[in-house]
Protein backbone atom coordinates (compact mmCIF):
# COMPACT_ATOMS: atom_id res chain seq x y z
CA UNK A 1 0.00 0.00 0.00
CA UNK A 2 2.78 2.63 1.04
CA UNK A 3 3.92 2.15 -2.74
CA UNK A 4 1.17 4.00 -4.09
CA UNK A 5 1.36 7.24 -2.01
CA UNK A 6 4.30 8.73 -4.09
CA UNK A 7 2.43 8.00 -7.06
CA UNK A 8 -0.75 9.36 -6.09
CA UNK A 9 0.64 12.54 -4.67
CA UNK A 10 2.54 12.65 -7.97
CA UNK A 11 -0.80 12.80 -9.69
CA UNK A 12 -2.12 15.67 -6.87
CA UNK A 13 0.66 18.06 -8.32
CA UNK A 14 0.81 16.93 -11.67
CA UNK A 15 -3.34 17.44 -11.77
CA UNK A 16 -2.22 20.85 -10.10
CA UNK A 17 0.06 21.86 -12.71
CA UNK A 18 -1.83 20.77 -15.50
CA UNK A 19 -4.51 23.20 -14.12
CA UNK A 20 -2.55 25.83 -13.77
CA UNK A 21 -1.58 25.90 -17.66
CA UNK A 22 -4.73 25.18 -19.13
CA UNK A 23 -5.96 27.85 -16.67
CA UNK A 24 -3.36 30.27 -17.83
CA UNK A 25 -3.11 29.65 -21.43
CA UNK A 26 -6.35 27.90 -22.46
CA UNK A 27 -7.18 24.79 -24.13
CA UNK A 28 -6.23 24.91 -27.32
CA UNK A 29 -3.05 26.97 -26.51
CA UNK A 30 -1.79 24.62 -24.69
CA UNK A 31 0.24 21.85 -26.16
CA UNK A 32 1.85 18.00 -25.49
CA UNK A 33 5.15 19.65 -25.02
CA UNK A 34 3.83 22.35 -22.48
CA UNK A 35 1.87 19.72 -20.57
CA UNK A 36 5.00 17.32 -20.49
CA UNK A 37 7.26 19.96 -19.19
CA UNK A 38 5.27 21.43 -15.99
CA UNK A 39 3.69 18.23 -15.29
CA UNK A 40 7.07 16.68 -15.30
CA UNK A 41 5.63 13.21 -17.00
CA UNK A 42 6.82 11.00 -19.88
CA UNK A 43 4.51 10.97 -22.86
CA UNK A 44 3.60 7.55 -21.66
CA UNK A 45 2.73 8.24 -18.34
CA UNK A 46 0.74 11.51 -19.17
CA UNK A 47 -1.70 9.11 -21.26
CA UNK A 48 -1.36 5.85 -19.20
CA UNK A 49 -2.52 8.19 -16.35
CA UNK A 50 -4.58 10.67 -17.40
CA UNK A 51 -5.84 9.76 -21.61
CA UNK A 52 -5.66 12.32 -24.14
CA UNK A 53 -5.41 15.86 -23.71
CA UNK A 54 -9.33 16.12 -23.85
CA UNK A 55 -9.72 13.64 -20.50
CA UNK A 56 -6.56 15.55 -19.10
CA UNK A 57 -8.82 18.80 -19.52
CA UNK A 58 -12.12 17.50 -17.61
CA UNK A 59 -10.17 16.15 -15.04
CA UNK A 60 -8.57 19.46 -14.50
CA UNK A 61 -11.92 21.46 -14.65
CA UNK A 62 -13.31 18.79 -11.88
CA UNK A 63 -9.96 19.19 -9.92
CA UNK A 64 -9.94 23.17 -10.02
CA UNK A 65 -14.05 23.02 -9.23
CA UNK A 66 -13.65 20.55 -6.21
CA UNK A 67 -10.61 23.41 -4.42
CA UNK A 68 -13.11 26.36 -5.17
CA UNK A 69 -16.21 24.53 -3.92
CA UNK A 70 -14.28 23.38 -0.35
CA UNK A 71 -12.22 26.71 -0.26
CA UNK A 72 -15.63 28.58 -0.22
CA UNK A 73 -17.48 26.80 1.66
CA UNK A 74 -15.03 27.16 4.28
CA UNK A 75 -14.81 31.06 4.04
CA UNK A 76 -18.86 30.86 4.08
CA UNK A 77 -18.64 29.05 7.88
CA UNK A 78 -15.95 31.50 9.15
CA UNK A 79 -17.36 34.48 7.89
CA UNK A 80 -19.37 37.12 9.59
CA UNK A 81 -22.70 37.53 7.30
CA UNK A 82 -23.65 36.48 4.35
CA UNK A 83 -22.82 40.59 2.73
CA UNK A 84 -19.47 40.48 4.24
CA UNK A 85 -18.74 36.74 2.71
CA UNK A 86 -20.22 38.22 -0.77
CA UNK A 87 -18.54 41.71 -0.84
CA UNK A 88 -15.26 40.01 0.16
CA UNK A 89 -15.45 37.27 -2.28
CA UNK A 90 -16.24 40.17 -5.07
CA UNK A 91 -13.64 41.78 -3.92
CA UNK A 92 -10.86 39.27 -4.39
CA UNK A 93 -12.00 38.38 -7.96
CA UNK A 94 -10.75 42.03 -8.29
CA UNK A 95 -7.85 42.25 -6.24
CA UNK A 96 -6.52 38.71 -7.29
CA UNK A 97 -5.71 40.18 -10.78
CA UNK A 98 -3.70 43.18 -9.15
CA UNK A 99 -1.72 40.63 -6.86
CA UNK A 100 -0.78 38.57 -9.99
CA UNK A 101 1.21 38.74 -13.26
CA UNK A 102 -1.39 37.90 -15.42
CA UNK A 103 -5.28 38.34 -15.33
CA UNK A 104 -6.66 34.36 -15.11
CA UNK A 105 -10.37 34.66 -14.58
CA UNK A 106 -11.92 31.76 -13.59
CA UNK A 107 -10.79 28.48 -14.98
CA UNK A 108 -14.64 27.37 -15.49
CA UNK A 109 -15.45 31.15 -17.29
CA UNK A 110 -12.38 30.90 -19.40
CA UNK A 111 -13.51 27.76 -20.39
CA UNK A 112 -17.14 28.31 -21.45
CA UNK A 113 -16.05 31.00 -23.39
CA UNK A 114 -13.35 29.07 -25.34
CA UNK A 115 -15.03 25.88 -25.82
CA UNK A 116 -18.75 25.67 -24.43
CA UNK A 117 -19.82 26.49 -27.88
CA UNK A 118 -17.87 23.51 -29.80
CA UNK A 119 -17.31 21.06 -27.29
CA UNK A 120 -20.35 19.49 -25.57
CA UNK A 121 -19.10 17.13 -23.02
CA UNK A 122 -16.74 20.20 -22.01
CA UNK A 123 -20.09 22.51 -21.92
CA UNK A 124 -22.07 19.62 -19.75
CA UNK A 125 -18.92 19.82 -17.11
CA UNK A 126 -18.16 23.48 -17.01
CA UNK A 127 -22.10 23.62 -16.83
CA UNK A 128 -21.36 21.06 -13.67
CA UNK A 129 -18.73 22.91 -11.97
CA UNK A 130 -20.80 26.04 -12.25
CA UNK A 131 -23.99 24.78 -10.87
CA UNK A 132 -21.79 23.78 -7.56
CA UNK A 133 -20.74 26.86 -6.91
CA UNK A 134 -24.01 28.10 -7.16
CA UNK A 135 -24.79 25.75 -4.43
CA UNK A 136 -22.37 27.53 -2.15
CA UNK A 137 -23.70 31.09 -3.32
CA UNK A 138 -27.82 29.65 -2.59
CA UNK A 139 -26.50 28.45 1.16
CA UNK A 140 -25.00 32.04 1.50
CA UNK A 141 -28.13 33.80 0.04
CA UNK A 142 -30.52 31.53 2.37
CA UNK A 143 -28.28 32.31 5.31
CA UNK A 144 -28.51 36.35 4.62
CA UNK A 145 -32.43 35.65 4.33
CA UNK A 146 -32.92 33.90 7.70
CA UNK A 147 -30.21 36.69 9.38
CA UNK A 148 -33.08 39.35 7.42
CA UNK A 149 -30.01 40.58 5.86
CA UNK A 150 -31.71 40.25 2.74
CA UNK A 151 -35.33 40.93 1.74
CA UNK A 152 -37.56 37.24 1.37
CA UNK A 153 -39.26 39.10 -1.11
CA UNK A 154 -36.76 37.45 -4.02
CA UNK A 155 -36.88 34.31 -5.35
CA UNK A 156 -33.02 33.15 -3.83
CA UNK A 157 -32.81 31.52 -7.06
CA UNK A 158 -33.04 34.30 -8.81
CA UNK A 159 -30.76 36.33 -6.49
CA UNK A 160 -28.19 33.70 -7.03
CA UNK A 161 -28.41 34.02 -11.01
CA UNK A 162 -27.96 37.46 -10.55
CA UNK A 163 -25.20 37.18 -8.20
CA UNK A 164 -23.15 34.76 -10.95
CA UNK A 165 -23.75 36.95 -13.83
CA UNK A 166 -22.18 39.69 -11.95
CA UNK A 167 -18.88 37.85 -10.83
CA UNK A 168 -18.63 36.90 -14.60
CA UNK A 169 -19.11 40.18 -15.73
CA UNK A 170 -16.40 41.68 -13.14
CA UNK A 171 -13.91 38.79 -14.30
CA UNK A 172 -14.56 39.94 -18.12
CA UNK A 173 -13.85 43.03 -17.24
CA UNK A 174 -10.55 42.25 -15.08
CA UNK A 175 -9.57 39.99 -18.12
CA UNK A 176 -10.18 42.32 -20.65
CA UNK A 177 -7.99 45.35 -18.73
CA UNK A 178 -10.68 47.68 -16.91
CA UNK A 179 -9.41 49.89 -14.01
CA UNK A 180 -9.45 47.82 -11.11
CA UNK A 181 -10.33 50.98 -9.24
CA UNK A 182 -13.12 51.80 -11.15
CA UNK A 183 -14.16 48.09 -10.55
CA UNK A 184 -13.78 48.32 -7.43
CA UNK A 185 -16.83 50.94 -7.13
CA UNK A 186 -18.60 48.63 -9.26
CA UNK A 187 -19.19 46.11 -6.13
CA UNK A 188 -21.69 48.38 -4.13
CA UNK A 189 -23.90 48.51 -6.72
CA UNK A 190 -23.97 44.45 -7.10
CA UNK A 191 -25.12 44.51 -3.39
CA UNK A 192 -27.16 47.14 -3.74
CA UNK A 193 -29.91 44.74 -5.30
CA UNK A 194 -29.12 41.80 -2.81
CA UNK A 195 -29.24 44.18 0.24
CA UNK A 196 -31.93 46.16 0.88
CA UNK A 197 -30.19 48.75 3.40
CA UNK A 198 -26.57 48.47 1.80
CA UNK A 199 -25.28 51.72 3.29
CA UNK A 200 -24.89 54.52 1.04
CA UNK A 201 -27.77 54.22 -1.38
CA UNK A 202 -30.77 54.73 -1.27
CA UNK B 1 -12.53 56.26 -60.43
CA UNK B 2 -15.43 53.80 -61.31
CA UNK B 3 -13.28 51.18 -61.53
CA UNK B 4 -12.38 50.88 -57.83
CA UNK B 5 -16.34 50.41 -56.87
CA UNK B 6 -16.28 46.80 -57.31
CA UNK B 7 -13.13 46.51 -55.16
CA UNK B 8 -14.63 48.12 -52.45
CA UNK B 9 -18.13 46.83 -52.31
CA UNK B 10 -15.74 43.52 -52.30
CA UNK B 11 -13.74 44.77 -49.31
CA UNK B 12 -16.84 45.27 -47.12
CA UNK B 13 -17.98 41.93 -47.88
CA UNK B 14 -14.49 40.25 -47.50
CA UNK B 15 -14.28 42.33 -43.95
CA UNK B 16 -17.91 41.37 -43.00
CA UNK B 17 -17.09 37.67 -43.89
CA UNK B 18 -14.17 37.46 -41.73
CA UNK B 19 -15.54 39.24 -38.65
CA UNK B 20 -18.40 36.43 -38.59
CA UNK B 21 -15.39 33.80 -39.39
CA UNK B 22 -13.29 35.21 -35.75
CA UNK B 23 -16.10 35.90 -34.08
CA UNK B 24 -17.73 32.54 -34.18
CA UNK B 25 -14.55 30.29 -33.76
CA UNK B 26 -12.19 32.97 -32.49
CA UNK B 27 -8.64 33.95 -33.83
CA UNK B 28 -6.64 30.80 -32.94
CA UNK B 29 -9.35 28.33 -34.31
CA UNK B 30 -9.35 30.24 -37.29
CA UNK B 31 -7.21 29.07 -40.16
CA UNK B 32 -5.73 30.56 -43.35
CA UNK B 33 -8.01 28.33 -45.05
CA UNK B 34 -10.84 28.75 -43.28
CA UNK B 35 -9.90 33.27 -44.27
CA UNK B 36 -9.94 32.36 -47.69
CA UNK B 37 -12.83 30.13 -48.06
CA UNK B 38 -15.03 32.54 -46.46
CA UNK B 39 -13.60 36.26 -47.79
CA UNK B 40 -13.91 34.23 -51.00
CA UNK B 41 -10.26 35.70 -51.85
CA UNK B 42 -6.71 34.42 -53.23
CA UNK B 43 -3.65 34.36 -50.47
CA UNK B 44 -2.29 37.13 -52.51
CA UNK B 45 -5.26 39.36 -52.63
CA UNK B 46 -5.74 38.59 -48.50
CA UNK B 47 -2.06 39.83 -47.58
CA UNK B 48 -2.03 42.77 -50.42
CA UNK B 49 -5.67 44.10 -49.36
CA UNK B 50 -5.47 42.57 -45.40
CA UNK B 51 -2.25 42.38 -44.25
CA UNK B 52 -1.62 39.05 -42.21
CA UNK B 53 -4.07 37.63 -39.95
CA UNK B 54 -3.29 39.63 -37.43
CA UNK B 55 -3.54 42.92 -38.76
CA UNK B 56 -7.11 41.86 -40.45
CA UNK B 57 -7.90 40.45 -36.61
CA UNK B 58 -7.77 43.95 -36.03
CA UNK B 59 -9.36 45.23 -39.19
CA UNK B 60 -12.74 43.14 -38.11
CA UNK B 61 -12.67 44.37 -34.09
CA UNK B 62 -12.85 48.14 -35.73
CA UNK B 63 -15.40 47.19 -38.79
CA UNK B 64 -17.60 45.29 -35.13
CA UNK B 65 -17.18 48.63 -33.11
CA UNK B 66 -18.15 50.75 -35.31
CA UNK B 67 -21.21 48.48 -36.30
CA UNK B 68 -22.37 48.02 -33.23
CA UNK B 69 -21.73 51.88 -32.28
CA UNK B 70 -23.40 53.24 -35.03
CA UNK B 71 -26.43 50.92 -34.49
CA UNK B 72 -26.76 51.06 -30.84
CA UNK B 73 -26.52 55.38 -31.40
CA UNK B 74 -29.63 55.03 -33.30
CA UNK B 75 -31.32 52.68 -30.92
CA UNK B 76 -30.93 55.30 -28.60
CA UNK B 77 -32.33 58.03 -30.38
CA UNK B 78 -35.86 56.49 -31.31
CA UNK B 79 -36.06 54.78 -27.83
CA UNK B 80 -38.82 56.59 -25.56
CA UNK B 81 -36.56 56.32 -22.34
CA UNK B 82 -33.02 55.20 -21.07
CA UNK B 83 -35.32 52.55 -19.09
CA UNK B 84 -36.44 50.82 -22.21
CA UNK B 85 -33.20 51.32 -24.47
CA UNK B 86 -31.11 49.39 -21.78
CA UNK B 87 -33.78 47.22 -20.74
CA UNK B 88 -34.45 46.49 -24.56
CA UNK B 89 -30.10 45.90 -25.09
CA UNK B 90 -30.04 43.64 -21.98
CA UNK B 91 -32.80 41.34 -23.50
CA UNK B 92 -31.22 41.65 -27.15
CA UNK B 93 -28.32 40.11 -25.37
CA UNK B 94 -30.00 37.34 -24.13
CA UNK B 95 -32.62 36.70 -26.63
CA UNK B 96 -30.17 37.27 -29.80
CA UNK B 97 -28.81 33.46 -28.13
CA UNK B 98 -32.06 31.83 -28.38
CA UNK B 99 -32.83 33.14 -32.13
CA UNK B 100 -29.20 32.14 -33.40
CA UNK B 101 -27.86 28.78 -33.67
CA UNK B 102 -24.69 29.40 -31.93
CA UNK B 103 -23.97 31.65 -28.81
CA UNK B 104 -21.44 33.73 -30.36
CA UNK B 105 -21.66 36.28 -27.63
CA UNK B 106 -19.62 39.73 -27.91
CA UNK B 107 -16.99 39.52 -30.73
CA UNK B 108 -15.05 42.43 -28.30
CA UNK B 109 -15.71 40.34 -25.21
CA UNK B 110 -15.13 36.61 -26.78
CA UNK B 111 -11.53 38.64 -27.92
CA UNK B 112 -10.92 40.16 -24.61
CA UNK B 113 -11.20 36.80 -22.97
CA UNK B 114 -9.13 34.67 -25.47
CA UNK B 115 -5.95 37.15 -26.29
CA UNK B 116 -6.24 40.24 -24.09
CA UNK B 117 -3.72 38.27 -21.25
CA UNK B 118 -1.07 37.32 -23.91
CA UNK B 119 -1.58 40.26 -27.07
CA UNK B 120 -1.04 43.53 -26.00
CA UNK B 121 -2.06 45.52 -29.52
CA UNK B 122 -5.28 43.84 -29.28
CA UNK B 123 -6.07 44.53 -25.83
CA UNK B 124 -5.69 48.03 -26.77
CA UNK B 125 -7.95 47.56 -29.49
CA UNK B 126 -10.60 45.58 -27.13
CA UNK B 127 -10.35 48.02 -24.73
CA UNK B 128 -10.78 51.14 -27.17
CA UNK B 129 -13.65 49.70 -28.37
CA UNK B 130 -15.46 48.54 -25.74
CA UNK B 131 -14.87 52.39 -24.47
CA UNK B 132 -16.64 53.67 -27.80
CA UNK B 133 -19.49 51.05 -26.73
CA UNK B 134 -19.31 52.87 -23.41
CA UNK B 135 -19.66 56.23 -24.21
CA UNK B 136 -23.06 55.27 -25.91
CA UNK B 137 -24.29 54.18 -22.28
CA UNK B 138 -22.74 56.67 -20.87
CA UNK B 139 -25.07 59.10 -22.92
CA UNK B 140 -27.98 57.36 -22.10
CA UNK B 141 -27.55 57.22 -18.56
CA UNK B 142 -26.97 60.91 -18.69
CA UNK B 143 -30.27 61.50 -20.84
CA UNK B 144 -31.99 59.12 -17.67
CA UNK B 145 -30.62 61.86 -15.88
CA UNK B 146 -31.92 64.54 -17.11
CA UNK B 147 -35.56 63.07 -17.30
CA UNK B 148 -35.46 62.03 -14.06
CA UNK B 149 -35.46 58.12 -14.18
CA UNK B 150 -32.06 57.50 -13.13
CA UNK B 151 -30.84 59.37 -9.62
CA UNK B 152 -28.26 61.94 -10.09
CA UNK B 153 -26.53 60.62 -6.48
CA UNK B 154 -24.08 58.39 -8.35
CA UNK B 155 -21.76 59.70 -10.62
CA UNK B 156 -22.44 58.45 -14.09
CA UNK B 157 -19.42 56.56 -14.94
CA UNK B 158 -20.25 54.27 -11.89
CA UNK B 159 -23.10 53.83 -13.23
CA UNK B 160 -21.73 53.21 -16.78
CA UNK B 161 -19.24 50.74 -15.45
CA UNK B 162 -21.80 48.77 -13.80
CA UNK B 163 -23.96 48.18 -16.72
CA UNK B 164 -20.65 47.58 -18.89
CA UNK B 165 -20.08 44.30 -16.40
CA UNK B 166 -23.76 43.31 -16.32
CA UNK B 167 -23.60 42.71 -20.09
CA UNK B 168 -20.54 41.16 -19.67
CA UNK B 169 -21.72 38.54 -17.04
CA UNK B 170 -25.15 38.41 -19.11
CA UNK B 171 -22.95 37.51 -21.86
CA UNK B 172 -20.52 34.84 -20.85
CA UNK B 173 -23.58 33.09 -19.18
CA UNK B 174 -25.08 32.94 -22.17
CA UNK B 175 -22.12 31.98 -23.48
CA UNK B 176 -21.96 28.90 -20.92
CA UNK B 177 -25.36 27.32 -21.93
CA UNK B 178 -27.61 29.18 -18.91
CA UNK B 179 -31.02 28.62 -19.26
CA UNK B 180 -32.85 31.28 -21.18
CA UNK B 181 -35.62 31.66 -18.89
CA UNK B 182 -33.62 32.35 -16.09
CA UNK B 183 -31.34 35.02 -17.58
CA UNK B 184 -34.29 36.76 -18.36
CA UNK B 185 -35.01 37.03 -14.37
CA UNK B 186 -31.82 38.47 -13.93
CA UNK B 187 -32.73 41.85 -16.05
CA UNK B 188 -34.99 43.50 -13.91
CA UNK B 189 -32.70 42.96 -10.78
CA UNK B 190 -29.91 44.75 -12.97
CA UNK B 191 -32.23 47.37 -13.65
CA UNK B 192 -32.99 47.81 -10.11
CA UNK B 193 -29.48 49.37 -9.20
CA UNK B 194 -30.30 51.65 -12.04
CA UNK B 195 -33.65 53.03 -11.59
CA UNK B 196 -34.76 54.30 -8.43
CA UNK B 197 -38.31 53.61 -9.18
CA UNK B 198 -37.75 49.83 -10.97
CA UNK B 199 -41.73 48.52 -10.24
CA UNK B 200 -42.05 45.38 -8.69
CA UNK B 201 -38.92 45.98 -6.43
CA UNK B 202 -38.59 47.75 -3.17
Amino acid sequence: MTSGRPREFDIDRALEAATQQFWTVGYEATSLQDLLKTMRLSKSSLYQTFGNKHELFLRCLDHYEQTMVSVLSEQLVRSISTERFLHDFLDGVISEAKSGRTRKGCFLVNTANELSQRDAVIARAVSSGTGHLAEVFHRAIEQGKQQEEISSFLPTKNLVDYFMTSVSGLRTMVKGGADIASLKRVIPLIMKTLFVNEPGYQ
